[in-house]
C-alpha cells in the first residue's frame, strides 16, 4: 500500500481530523445555568460594555482562522475548498500539537480578493489571528496588505511568512557547515507566495546577491510585463539586472531556492552552481529535484518540504510555535523582527548542524517553545 | 456571589469554553506524512474529483455553524458579535455534549441580511448544517428562506425551531394532566423568531385557536402596518380576526405562550385564564411572569426557558439530538415531519408527565438518542 492509499485509508477510519471539544464540565443543573443561559447574560453583558473582555471571557484569545479559497493547495493548484480542507484540517492538528493554538478551517467558496477581505472582516469577532493558506499570488498578498491596514488583527502567509522563517533557519545552519556568509550567491526560483516571502525575509536578513526566476527566467528592474508585485523583487533584487534562464542564473551560485514545480531544477544545473552547493527544493509534495538526483549530481546540502526526507523545510515547523509567541504576546500585527527572530531561535535548536541535519524535526521538544519565547521578546 | 459572578469566575478560570482537539496521533515522521504532507495530496485530489468524498475524508460531516450577528442575544437586544460569543461558546458544548456534534461560533461583523447571507454561502465548504441563532426578526425569517433556497445544506433556526419543538412537547404533555387537547384555546406572545416558530408548529401539530399577539395586541387579517411576516402570521392565525390588548385576548385561554419581553403577564391575566391555565413564560433570561406569581395566580403548569426553574422549555433540550438525527441522516432540508417527530419524541420521553415535569431534563440519558431516531425516521 502506497503512501497516497494509506492517507486515504486513515481519513476514512477518522473521518476527519478535527473535532470540537468542551473546556468546562456540564454534569448539573447548576453547570447549565452558569455556561449557557442565564448566568451566561453577565457574561455577554459585561463583554458588551468592554469589547476587550472577549479575550478574557472567551476562547477568542487562543482562536486562528485558516483562510483558503483553495486556489493553489500543496502543489496540486486551483483544486477548490473543498478538496483544500484535508489541509487545513492537518494544520489545525499541526497547530494544536505543537502550539497548543486553536486553529479552525475557514475554506472560502469565493475567489476574489474583495469577497475573501469581506468575509474575513466578517468573521473577525471569532478570532485572534488569521492565518492566509493556499491562496495563489498574487491575489494573495493584495488580501493580506488589506486585512494588515483594515482587520487590527495579525494576519499571517503561512506560504510566505511560515517558509520563509524556516528557509532561512535551514540557510544560516548550512552556510555554518559550508563556511558560506552573506556574500552567498543566491537564486530564488518561483515569485508566488513562499518565494516572495523567502526573498523578504532573506534581504531583511542582509543577504545581497540574490536574483528571482519565474518560469520566464531571471526577474530584473525593466522587464517586461512585470506585475506590481514582480516589480517591487525587481527593486529588491538582482542589483546587476542580470537576465537569462534559471539554467543560465543558477550557474555558479551558492544557494538555490525552490519554491515551484516538479524537477525543474537538472543535474545538470546543481553541477554548474558553486562548491558545496546548497539545494532547498521545497516544491509540494514533488520537489524541484529528487534526493537522488540531487546527491548524485553533488548537492551538499539538500532540502525539502517533505516531511518523509530529511531537513523539512516546511512553515509547519515555524508556524505553531510562532502562533504560540503571537497569541502570547497579544501582538497586533506581524514585524520582521519576529520573523527573523524566530528563523535564528529555530536555527539554534539545532545542536550540531549537519548536512542532514540544518533544521530541527518537528518533534523537537525545544522547538515550539523556543519559537514562541524568540516572538514574544520580539514584540 | 451571585449566579451572574459565578458564571463571570467560571468563563474567566476556562479562559473560554471550547477548544478544537484532533482526532489523529501524530507521533512520528510516518503520522505526520499521512495527515499532512505529501500523503495529505491524495485525499485533495480525491475529493477534486469527487466533493462528496468530502462527508467521507473530513470532519464536514458533523461540523455545524452557529451563525449570529448578535443583534438579539437571549434577551439582552442588540448586543454585537463579540458579546454574543459566550452564548456561542455554550452552545458548542451543549451539541458537542448532548449530540456529539462539533458546532462551531461565527459570530459575524456585518448585520445586513446580504452580507449574512453572502458570508454563510461562502462558508458552505466547512460544514454539514447551518444554525442561525440570535438574529433579530424579521430579518431572520429573509435570511433563512434565501438559505433554504441557495445554499444546498440543511438551515436550522435555533431560535424558530428548537424552541418551537420543545414547546410543543411540553404542550403535548401539559394537555394530557389537564385533560385539554387540540382545542386548546392558545394565545402566543411575540411575533418574532421563537413565537412564529411556535405558532407554525402547533398550526401543523392540528391546533385551531391560535391568537398571535406583539406590543399593538393580536395580530389579525388586515390589521395596518403589518409587515409580510406578520401578515403571514395573520393568515393561519386568529381565524374570528379579534382585535384587542393580550389582556383582552388572553381572557378565556387554555394555554399561555411567551416568547416576548420581561415581566409583560399580569397576575390579573393569568386569573382570567380557563380553568387549569398552562402558562410558558420562555422570555430569557426574566420570563414574562415569574414562577412565585405564576403560582400565586394559580398557573396549573408553568414553564420557562432556564435551567434552575423547573420545565426547562429550552431550544437546547431539543437541537442537539435534532442535529444528531439530522447529520446521521445527510438530510439536506429540514421538514416540518422531523420538527412534529422530535417533538412528540421528547414528550414521549417523560413517563409520567406532571405539572412540575412536561419536558425531560438536558441530562435525561434518552433524550438525544431519541430524538435523533425521530429525525432519522421521519428523514
Amino acid at each position: 500500500m502506497d503512501l497516497g492509499e494509506k492517507a486515504l485509508k486513515l481519513h476514512e477510519k477518522a473521518r476527519g481530523k478535527i473535532e470540537l471539544a468542551g473546556k468546562v464540565k456540564v454534569e448539573s443543573d447548576e453547570d447549565m445555568s452558569l455556561v449557557y443561559t442565564p448566568g451566561v447574560a453577565a457574561v455577554c453583558t459585561a463583554i458588551a460594555k468592554d469589547e476587550k473582555l472577549a479575550y478574557k471571557y472567551t476562547n477568542k484569545w487562543n482562536s486562528v482562522a485558516i483562510v483558503t479559497d483553495g486556489t493553489r493547495v500543496l502543489g496540486l493548484g486551483d483544486i477548490g475548498p473543498l478538496a483544500a480542507l484535508p489541509v487545513m484540517e492537518g494544520k489545525a492538528v499541526l497547530y494544536k500539537k505543537f502550539g497548543g493554538v486553536d486553529a479552525y478551517p475557514v475554506c472560502l467558496a469565493v475567489k476574489s480578493a474583495d469577497e475573501i477581505v469581506a468575509v474575513v472582516k466578517a468573521l473577525a469577532p471569532n478570532y485572534a489571528a488569521i492565518n492566509l493558506e493556499d491562496i495563489e499570488s498574487p491575489k494573495c498578498f493584495e488580501i493580506q496588505e488589506r486585512l494588515d491596514a483594515e482587520l487590527g488583527l495579525p494576519v499571517y502567509h503561512d506560504d510566505r511568512h511560515g517558509t520563509a522563517i524556516v528557509a532561512l533557519a535551514g540557510l544560516i545552519n548550512a552556510l555554518k557547515i559550508t563556511g558560506k556568509n552573506k556574500n552567498a550567491k543566491i537564486v530564488v526560483n518561483g515569485a508566488g507566495a513562499a518565494g516572495t516571502g523567502i526573498v523578504e525575509l532573506l534581504a531583511a536578513y542582509g543577504f545581497k546577491d540574490l536574483v528571482v526566476c519565474d518560469t520566464h527566467g531571471a526577474i530584473y528592474a525593466g522587464r517586461a510585463g512585470l506585475d506590481a508585485h514582480k516589480q517591487k523583487l525587481a527593486r529588491m533584487t538582482n542589483m546587476n539586472a542580470k537576465k537569462g534562464s534559471l539554467a543560465e542564473i543558477i550557474a555558479g551560485a551558492d544557494v538555490f531556492i525552490g519554491a515551484s514545480a516538479p524537477d525543474v531544477l537538472t543535474e545538470k544545473m546543481v553541477r554548474s552552481m558553486a562548491h558545496k552547493p546548497i539545494v532547498f527544493a521545497l516544491a509540494n509534495p514533488v520537489p524541484e529535484i529528487s534526493p537522488e538526483l540531487a546527491a548524485k549530481a553533488g548537492a551538499f546540502v539538500y532540502a525539502t518540504g517533505r516531511s518523509d526526507f530529511p531537513n523539512q523545510i516546511n512553515n509547519a515547523v515555524a508556524s505553531p510555535g510562532f502562533f504560540r509567541g503571537l497569541l502570547d504576546s497579544s501582538a497586533k500585527k506581524i514585524t520582521t523582527a519576529m520573523m527573523l527572530a524566530a528563523a535564528e531561535a529555530i536555527a539554534a535548536v539545532v545542536e550540531k548542524p549537519s548536512p542532514s541535519c540544518i533544521v530541527p524535526k518537528l518533534f523537537d521538544r525545544k522547538l515550539e517553545s523556543t519559537v514562541a519565547k524568540a516572538v514574544m521578546d520580539a514584540a
